[in-house]
């Protein structure tokens, strides 16, 4: 997307993504968790938290901010066991605070039950008005207490069952670990919407919404948990199922574009690998005469490069990013920052002086961010400003993870790109298109079968989306 | 240099750079220099310090740690003012500690003096003990505190007399700002072995190490401060002077390799368009079969780019850093670490594997992080490795700032290039020429008389260094 | 009780007693509720937490800590509401964290609940088996969240019908404060075993577990809240029902004895005249020939001047506390204690040197602290030391508040007194008398019909004790 | 003194004294040192260091704040050594900040030097300007920076000679600890002024402000330091030296008055027998019909007890403090408390109302503390109040450690205690006399040569002030 957008480093407003990781059968289980959240951190940056399990009880340590903030070398070592499974969170507005922190754990005398969750459940809501009227008492405000709460009410005695019951009810995206004393199961939604990888470290099971939370512990890549499957991970061994079928394939396409670290693999397609080709295939459906080509820092950088490469126009440093603004940063005032004193992003002067630049983004959601780039770059002395998005418009808003309420809030769901363009006073817009973003990113060529989502740009949704909901969402 | 050196995120052990920042007549003159040392933070993070003049007395707030942990929005506003210089520390070891942070101040009831100096002085301790002879007592071990000593002791009124005095009994590299109630003082050495620019801000003067600072807070440069020149700002104006004339330029070739940031202006030359430069003649020098390039991060990366559109291989994503690596990290124990816990740096396997790899790094100082990552990289399924370096072998120590305290350490000083390959199992090994060095930043070209220091590269020293002091260092 | 016991600085680890606080109407009502917990800070003192009402919604603040480490005036700002009640904590053990700081709060779709309590349910465990079978989900391991649930469950539509369901299916001691959105409930269990005062302060209705909690705020006493009483206040006003009435009033005697603050009035008794009256009737029962008097700072210190003023012995400062032991003192290691370095209590050698001391303490639980002190009174010189406690020995467990789990750990449970003072290597020991603490504290004179727990030192419980509870912990 | 004023909690704002302490040949140097600092935290809350020495170099933690702030275990730990001095500050207004917490440290090529110093010197201000004339640079605005000053600029080669010169150009009271890689220096002016105790443990010396701080390390207290002794310890031994003998010995009475511990004993005798004399003594002279005695918490209780033991009224719990007041406690605003919410003092109601009160007091110096208290009071109820004051009128400013730049701050030396009384609105006020003062404290008893500073009662000054200080001071 647009903007300021970090590889791995911090996440825009829009994001509901999550990252899970689990372990079982490690010594240092607690640990691991701990650098496998750590290399998933761009996926959620409002809290943290690691259950561990000792075969006898369940212990949790969570808290509101970065994995570094919430765990100390100290809270680490109460969290002894050989198993775990851990969490990074994007909360939503409202939907703050410590309580929502995954993973949920609740101790019952009859034992342990823990729970982390990334994805959207597109029914959640409905299930949760009929729990409340039945007495049930909700803590949290998270999707994730309801798939706990249908469990329990399953009557099934097995954990595994309890689990197979309740998702059974659910509809959405989803890809989730649950923990007892004694097993650890693993399930993803029908479409496979999020992914959800499988490692091997010696004889331990690993578990993590992206491969490069895997490699972080030096765990091998064994494969991607399948759509619709259950696994569940005992002292005796691994079984898996698949419980959830009658779906089609339908990774979220924006996982490529925008969200997952350029190092992981997803369905064995690297992810900066398929960036760089969007940025090719751009260059290709939309060339441009100019002087430099330069990435908005850091996801575009390497949509960017693959533009340069396949133009043959140099790749320079146009824009930098500073690293050191953190939340102890202390903010300009609105005075100060019309006066020029910068934020996050910078132009390089001495790069776009007097050059016609190309500016790529990975994305477009409100366009404010690619607007003020483009006039910082024009400041900064660029001749031209040629804009290219290394995906298409997106149109439609998400239910399985992005928080749009309502697709006002897309500027392409409103505008024309010419008018777009005119807006953001670029000398010239374009935009990757569906059928660039499918052959870019590659999943047909390697997997024939195996679809994407693209809701988002077409306004197709893979599942069953209850239709007041779009009606309002698209108000 | 080698290794997860990065651009602008942390400074490896060897570097004693620090970085200066003054304002003067503005509003805000703390929080600029705040922004300013922000930008800055690359050149130290052992500490940082702010002295604001109220035109009636000077006021200090420093600390240990980064700018952002020194700072707050409380310890800010102690800070009024309209004039404040500042600093940001790289601590050596055993010099560390909070009353060696800069800026200095001392409060006398004649009035204030505050000083804050990058470089390194070469003759500094034998005039601390000469003055501690005398009864002069010395609270902090920096050789800052020297020049207050001389600037007190030399019996003239003013205060830029006072510093001139000063500076003409020291020898080595020195930019250094000096603030009292009523005037600033910026100098530098003879040489200009550090850089320090000027710019404007409206009305105010703004005077930075790097353009870098200056881009930040919105000020327009002006020129790099000449080396040997004096400038007195007051209320009525700024007066410069030429105090150190007799010797030759001899701008540090460090900063463009490795210490600036990429988007930092050098005598006028932007940094990344120098490193890309650099990566594009060893390209020219040191070509090699391959299926990829790959840079270091972060401070390689323009090389490697370089490299990439000179030599038409692809660049590629290879190794990756981690941004979440910080003081509150939890560092895994050595155990871990050999069961493949990987820190701050990690191989791309999805990119590299099967691949004839070239990796680019700025520099090579100690090697053993080189040797690391051609390890790194061959676990991750490189085929081979070829070792690209943009900078000549590194064979002397610095007396202007680097803290190598003998040659021993230089594994460039002790092997040669075939055994450095053997030793770091790469396939290849090369290193850039000292002319390509030369002409890759290009100075000569744009500034036909004007030098730079190339003494780490072939021992030959700008400064009359104390003969001692090399047979020591190079023992 | 022995020891280190302060009056309002900390309590010993075997006490499970909380205090809570309420206010309705009020602008500044989460201040208010600060101030008030500030003052029952000795009632708990290891979480603390604020729940606001603004009329639409709850909202919470908690944390593990004291008051003034949860509390910032930030966190305050963001709890605005004019109505809200707060809780003091003191966690057992295996009972802490995070998710048992109180008070509760369950945010439904139709409404939010907010509960605080002080006291034991003495069926709780039952109901919450019964609960868990039937699939509810429990957050906490504390008491209060069994009342939440059976509130949940009664099928009653209003909230305090809902509460008076679920307290007559729980036995034991409480006194609840429940707030909704439009309502703010107050109950005390049948006997009264836990103190609970109500105040106006201007419009606003104040209730607090201490009276010293309504003199902090300035709000006037207006009467304590009866046995079996619960009060509803909504915004049209007050209104009261007995619903818990078939029960013999008994006031915790331990409450004058040690708990509660010297300055709160309980049954409109002075706290720290009793005490002293407890000391003046020791004196009575069991004085002795001797040159001091000194009590164990803080709880006994007021039972000392009372014996004093009674013998004519004068009353002198032999021991001393040190206030600046808290969480950040390092703690001496075991050695460094063994050569003498000092805790939390040292003997004033130029008091007690060559005295025949009298060492007043208000209670003994295990001995180790008073045999500790004898011995420190004699290592400073004492020439005789007699100990006298101002209540009778505690020989039974306590099932409202104490956290004794059996018998076996309470000295007097287990020995004589000739054994006890043996042991403690006293000169003399003598207890009050069970008459003797009904004498001094009074509470018969005042009111003729009002009686007291003395189920510790007699072991007459005032409610219904499981017989196998009580076997279990008498074992 | 009035008020608020607590025995070791915090200090009011005319202080100016501090504590120090020091230990030689002891294991655990720096952590006994941070024990008796502890202990001697109420003579300064405003910053704390500690200097030690492993024989071969001096290092320093120091910092702002209270004993507990400063130290971490991890600090403790780099302090390892067999020597330490160590220093709690109370900073008068302007002199705060980091450079003025002490030991002050100054490591030269030659060695180092570290001071602590408890006190004030009357000639400081003129000694700095004469220095500052000559080239010397001051870091800090402490007078015992001056001593360190003199001592390097003695031309002599012994630290204890050094110390000695300096001294003997200083006059003012001090009670000084110095402390080389060699040597440990302690010295006490003239007058003897400040206290000073020295003791053993095993083989250490052990020396502080206050014999508690000898008590809270199982030290033996040996004798107190002579006024004008110097004494040199070094691994050889100790040796005593007279060196500034020709004034008259004069111990400042509000030591025993107010500031000091009342564990503690000055010239061996207890300062809460002290106290309790004086509470006797006022008793004989100013008695009063009454029905309880009270004390304003904490440093009138001593006074308070003996004074109730005289006139055979009882002592009773008039006024609370309130024990959690601290650096992060959330102040009421003023609004809040004319409302009527409390602050550090309560009166307690149930022991006040309708009853006749006296109100026991250490001292005035404003009024203003007596005045709102009086007014406490009687809002809780009280029928009279009578206020006695355990010390005579304080009439006239300190020089030797006592913040009161001018008489007409103290109420005392403004008005007659008619005019007091009036203004606080008591039904009766009286102090203590001067000759009530010297016998309730009976230093001439104990020892018959043994003066003490009466000056703020009386003008009378036991050293040279300066004239012009005095008229200044005195406007």
């Amino acid at each position: 997307m647009e903007g300021v957008g970090p590889v791995f480093a911090e996440i825009k407003g829009l994001n509901e993504e999550c990252g899970v990781f689990a372990i079982w059968d490690h010594p240092e289980a607690a640990q691991m968790t701990y650098y496998g959240l750590h290399s998933l951190q761009h996926r959620g940056q409002e809290g943290a938290g690691i259950v561990v399990s000792n075969q006898e009880t369940l212990r949790a340590h969570k808290g509101v901010g970065l994995v570094n903030d919430v765990f100390t070398p100290a809270s680490l070592k109460t969290l002894s066991g050989r198993a775990a499974i851990g969490h990074v969170r994007y909360a939503t507005a409202g939907g703050g605070g410590y309580a929502n922190v995954q993973p949920l754990l609740f101790n019952a005398e009859a034992g342990g039950l823990s729970l982390a969750h990334n994805g959207n459940l597109t029914n959640a809501k409905e299930w949760r008005q009929k729990l409340e009227a039945e007495g049930a008492i909700f803590q949290s405000s998270s999707d994730t207490e309801v798939i706990a709460h249908l469990m329990k009410r399953s009557g099934k005695e097995n954990v595994a069952d309890q689990l197979k019951s309740a998702l059974a009810r659910l509809t959405g995206a989803f890809a989730v670990v649950v923990m007892t004393e004694s097993a650890l199961i693993i399930a993803r939604d029908g479409h496979g919407l999020r992914p959800l990888a499988l490692g091997r470290l010696g004889d331990a099971y690993v578990v993590a919404s992206e491969t490069c939370a895997l490699d972080i512990v030096g765990a091998t890549f064994v494969r991607d948990v399948a759509p619709g499957e259950l696994i569940v991970v005992r002292d005796e061994g691994m079984q898996s199922e698949s419980v959830l079928v009658d779906e089609d394939p339908a990774m979220c396409s924006m996982e490529y574009v925008y969200f997952a670290r350029p190092d992981s693999n997803i369905d064995t397609i690297n992810v900066h690998t398929a960036r760089k080709n969007l940025g090719k295939q751009l260059a290709l459906e939309a060339p441009v005469e100019a002087d430099i080509v330069t990435g908005v820092p850091d996801s575009s950088i390497s949509a960017a490069i693959g533009y340069a490469e396949q133009t043959g126009i140099p790749y320079e440093l146009g824009l930098i990013k500073n690293r050191y603004v953190g939340r102890t940063f202390i903010q300009p005032s609105q005075a100060l920052r019309e006066q020029g004193v910068k934020m996050k992003l910078s132009p390089v002067r001495g790069v776009v002086e007097g050059k016609r630049v190309v500016m790529i983004d990975d994305s477009i959601v409100r366009g404010t961010t690619s607007c003020r780039i483009v006039r910082m770059l024009r400041e900064a002395g660029a001749k031209e400003v040629h804009v290219r998005i290394a995906a298409p418009p997106i149109k439609h808003p998400c239910f399985y993870g992005i928080d749009i309420s309502t697709s006002t809030e897309l500027i392409a769901a409103q505008y024309t790109i010419p008018e777009m363009c005119a807006w953001m006073e670029a000398d010239s817009l374009a935009f990757l298109s569906v059928e660039g973003l499918k052959s870019g990113i590659g999943r047909s060529q390697e997997m024939p079968d195996c679809g994407q989502c693209l809701a988002c740009f077409t306004g197709e949704y893979p599942t069953n989306i209850n239709k007041r909901q779009v009606s309002q969402m698209s108000v």
